[in-house]
Order: structure tokens, then C-alpha cells, then sequence
């Protein structure tokens, strides 16, 4: 006869033994699962090992999830850089779109080069030649004018090579990352030199990462009343350059504490990932990005005008950092079939 | 006879209905009881019907979670700034802390004004006077070496008319207020013209406010390798001031979005509030706190130099703006008995 003892004891052994086996079950298959994008190589095992040590309560290596901040830089890390940065190409677009409004640029370089779609000139033009077509393209309106405009670009625009939006041209295997520490605890951060006000308004719908999270290089702005409306005016000025040994200075300026991983692609990233991985008391990660795949991407590295990678591969594997081999590494580049 | 079916149903009445009415008498006694410094005066009517509004589901007014984001004033709003800034004091005690390899600075104005306690001396040294000071107290370390130096000041120092630590002149209902805003979903910001690096230290203890939602005035940071250990060294330089038309600047630059409720209590604030509460689609809220107590604290407005509030006051009511009368709405000023 089954009494009320029996049925309590059946009850816990039955319902709450297999329901507590099936989510123990549930949740190694979800661990070994989190990244199937990513080969069973040393680089995928690197990932893991770090996130099990941090995560694990009651030992020296556990870190508390306030202070589990890992920062991204976009470029050539979180979607692809060339043929050209893809703000670039946002930029030598506006250019055309503005141009009926500004006649001289027919006749004006570096304006003249990009309408006459002619790469020599506009590389002779150099950094100040760049400067300039980034503040004629991206100051003068109000930011939330800039954020429509970025939107509605980035729907319409298409690389050349893959012809289709950038926003599919981000890596599924860093998607799985981003979305493997938050599921851990981790608090992502984008951190690019990339322009801040360009990354934002996409930025949470495609890495599941909001605008306050986002780090980037800014011009001034200026608050100013239109009437009853208050505004900020994007102005013709640089405020600050979220690259090299600035994007310490801004994760620091930005999140007031160290980040635990940093992930990266070029010598754009080395101080970042020196500031998160050196000297501090808990386990920390540095991984880049290596472009090895001409075939399914590109494959540069120390000689590219974007995304450059060559001291930071250096001094990679003495700092035990690790380094992602794209074409090896990777099952699969971008999201979808 | 009582079968399964009125047994169910027995259940339900008895045993759910008791719990859910006690859920509902519970939650509306949280309710009356988030804001328990608070007198019952239009203030908090204000506060709470606001909350409510935006937290109401299936709604017109109703604002999702990740849009709910407040911003608090520092200096005058959270703490006290009288007789001075508590930051202006840091630097007045760090000049005497700091004198002894300074010899020079007997004779050297501003310097030679606060190590004679010369206050007359010190308001004639001006602005100029004041930047100098800050930059000779708040520059030259690392950014880690002054999170300690500030850690241990607030620490030991006490204010002048209380004899307190400056962190327990924070103001108890303002403090109930974040966690009420908390507690309904809102993320709650400091945004002060105080130093960033001078508030995170401490922040996060008194109010709550993690070092990422801590927006302020800073001077301009280097990233440099000291040995294997990565720095950041202060330098004695403004990089930006979070003040009046800045704070727009700096909640942009910071959050990337507008908020939907601001605090403060200056002129120092316009701006912030007019950026939050103007020209939006959802409802939102502005509130500036009215120092009118001398007794319990101090009674100051449009003739002081430390939160002078003069035009803000003049368009608080044309604005819908909340202006809390210290003495009137507030039952208790300071933490504790």
C-alpha cells in the first residue's frame, strides 16, 4: 500500500530525481553546445577552460559577476574590416549622396577622389584627407538626425564581395561568444575605434549589446535649444580617438574597472588587451581574431592599411594569449547557411 | 462530502486567494512604505504617480525596462556641498597633505591662500585659482593610486558643521528614492560635475550606482607600461566638464540614450533636465531639490557659489517640474537617528 510517506518518498525520487537529472543533463548539453560554431581546437578549449575557472564559486579563481567585463573590438573582431572599415565605406557614400549639395567637391580633393571613385588619389590624400571626409559626412546634424541616417544606411548599403548588408557580415562563431559569456555572467562590451554614434543604433539588435555598452571614438557635440526642442549638434571636431593606447583610456573613462577578457584583431588592440591581461590578481583573457580564410573572408595580417596586425601577434603567445585561426578554428565565418 | 473538485476549489478560495490577497496587501504596503522620509506633500505624489504611469502595462505611457533610465545630480542633489563641494574640500586637505614637498607653494598663490586658511585669498585666486588647485592635487598618479587616495580620504574626513564623514551627509530620502526608481525597473545614473574618479570609489557602497553609471567631470589619462604593469597616469589636464550644457553631452556620450527622469538642484542641472524632459513622445519627469532647510542642513539658492539655483527655479514650474522643498518634504535629511 502506497501511504503518505510512501507517496512523498516516490514522489521526490520520481518527479524531483528526474526533473533534477533532465536540467543537470540539460545543462552539459547546453555547455557543449554554447559555441558549435567554433572546431574543437586549442582555441575553443581556451575559452572554455577561462569561463569554467571564473565561474566556479569556492575556489581562488572565482571572479563575482560584477567585476565580469569582457570587451570587443568591432573591426575585424565582431564583423569584417575590408576591403575597406565599413564606416569608411558609409563615408565615401555620403560623399556621393551629398555631393548635388556641394558643387566644389567636383573640383576639391580628397571629395574629388571618392566621386571619381579614384582609390590612388584618396589614399594620397592620407590621414587628413580621411579626417576630412569624416567630418564633412558626419557632423553638422543633430545626433539623432546621424543615428536615422546611419540606420537607414546600413539597411540599404551591401559589401562588394559577399553583396549583402554588413550586419550579415558578422562572425557567427563571436556571435556564440557574446552570447556564451552573458549566459555566464559576463557583462560585453563593444570597444572600437570605430565612431560611437555609427555603432549604436544596430549595435543591440545584431550583438545583443545596448548603447550604453558601446565604446567607441567621438566628435563634439553641443547642446543647444531649436525652439522648445533640446538638441545635440554634431560638430566638425574630434573628441576622442577609441584606438590603441586610447581604448584603455576610454574603458576606464567608460566602465571605471578592468575588464577580465579582451578580444581583439589588430595592433589597435594591443594596449586593451595588455591593460586587461597584465597585472591584475584574477585570471584574465586576451584572444585575437587572425584573418586566415581568403576563401569564406580574407586572410591579412602586417601588411593592410585596415586592420593591421603584427606587434600584437608578436608578443601573443609569450602573453598567453589566444590567437583564433580563422580558417581552422572556425566551422562556419557567417550567420546562415 | 468534500470531493476532489471542492477540495480544488476549496484550495483556490482558501489557500491562493488568502495568498494572492496577501501578495496585494503586501505590495501596496511596499508601496506606501518606499518612500518613508518622504511627507505626504505633492512632491511625492508627483514621484510616485510618475512611476506608476511608466511602469503600467498595456498602457499609452507605459516605458519599457531598458528605456527607464535616471539621472541624479550629485553635489546638492545626493549629498551635501555646503559649506563647500566635499571634492573642493579634498583638495584644500590634499594641499596640506602635499605641502611638505612642496616648499614653494609658501609663497605661491593659490597654494600660499590654503595653507593659511585664507578663504578671502583663496575666492580671489577665481576659477583659475581653483583649476590650478585641482590639477596640483589630482594629477601625477595613476588612476589606481587615486581611487586609493580618495578611498581613504572620504574615509577619515569629516564635515565642518556636522562632524561627519561626508558620506553619511547623503540625503535618506533621495537615497529611498533610487532604490524605489530601482526597485520599478529604472537604471539609475550620477551625473555630477564632480571628478568621475573622485566619486566611483564610493559610490557604489553609498548609493548603490556601480562605477559604469557614474558620469563626471576628468581630466585627461595616458596608458603607459610601467614594467610589465599597464598604468594609467592622471595628467594635469581638463578632458571634460560635466556641468550645465555638458551633462547632455556627457548622458549621450555615456548612455547613448535619452533618459526619461531627472534630479538635481542647480543651475548646474538645467540643461540635464531640459534634455530629459523636453520634446520626448513618453512621459517624463524633472525634480530639483530646494535647499530651504538651515537648521537640519542649509538654506541657500540664487546667491551662493557652491549649487546656485536661480534660473532653473524661475522655469521649474513652467516646465512641470517637481521642486522639492527640503523642510517641508522631507521628514529626515541624513541617514540614521
Amino acid at each position: 500500500m502506497m501511504t503518505a510517506r510512501n507517496i512523498l518518498k516516490f514522489t521526490r525520487n520520481t518527479v524531483f530525481g528526474t526533473t533534477f537529472g533532465l536540467l543537470a543533463a540539460t545543462s552539459a548539453l547546453a555547455q557543449s553546445d554554447d559555441l558549435p560554431s567554433w572546431n574543437e581546437t586549442a582555441s575553443k578549449a581556451a575559452i572554455v577552460a577561462f569561463v569554467e575557472k571564473v565561474t566556479k564559486e569556492n575556489t581562488p579563481d572565482f571572479v563575482p559577476e560584477l567585476d565580469r567585463i569582457a570587451v570587443f573590438d568591432n573591426d575585424g573582431t565582431l564583423w569584417t574590416e575590408h576591403p575597406m572599415y565599413v564606416q569608411l565605406a558609409f563615408a565615401l557614400d555620403r560623399v556621393k549622396t551629398m555631393a548635388p549639395e556641394h558643387p566644389e567637391w567636383k573640383d576639391t580633393q580628397p571629395f574629388k577622389a571618392v566621386l571619381d571613385n579614384d582609390m590612388k588619389a584618396l589614399a594620397a590624400a592620407g590621414e587628413k584627407g580621411l579626417i576630412e571626409l569624416i567630418m564633412a559626412t558626419h557632423s553638422g546634424m543633430t545626433s539623432d538626425e546621424f543615428a536615422k541616417i546611419a540606420t537607414d544606411w546600413i539597411a540599404s548599403a551591401r559589401d562588394p564581395k559577399f553583396k549583402k548588408p554588413y550586419t550579415e557580415l558578422v562572425y557567427q562563431p563571436m556571435l556564440e561568444l557574446l552570447a556564451y559569456l552573458r549566459a555566464n555572467g559576463f557583462k560585453t562590451y563593444i570597444v572600437s575605434g570605430g565612431g560611437v554614434e555609427f555603432m549604436r543604433p544596430w549595435a543591440e539588435k545584431v550583438y545583443g549589446i545596448p548603447p550604453e555598452q558601446v565604446i567607441g571614438s567621438s566628435i563634439k557635440t553641443q547642446f543647444e535649444m531649436r525652439g522648445d526642442i533640446p538638441t545635440l549638434l554634431r560638430l566638425p571636431e574630434v573628441n576622442f580617438i577609441d584606438d590603441k593606447a586610447g581604448k584603455p583610456v576610454g574603458i576606464n573613462q567608460h566602465i571605471g574597472r578592468g575588464p577580465i577578457a579582451a578580444f581583439g584583431n589588430s595592433d589597435g588592440d594591443l594596449e586593451m588587451i595588455q591593460w586587461t591581461t597584465m597585472g591584475g590578481t584574477t585570471p584574465r583573457f586576451g584572444l585575437i581574431v587572425h584573418h586566415t580564410d581568403a576563401e569564406r573572408e580574407y586572410a591579412y595580417d602586417r601588411d593592410t592599411p585596415f586592420g593591421k596586425l603584427d606587434k600584437a601577434l608578436d608578443v601573443a603567445a609569450d602573453n598567453g594569449w589566444t590567437v583564433v585561426d580563422m580558417k581552422a578554428d572556425w566551422k562556419q565565418i557567417f550567420p546562415g547557411k
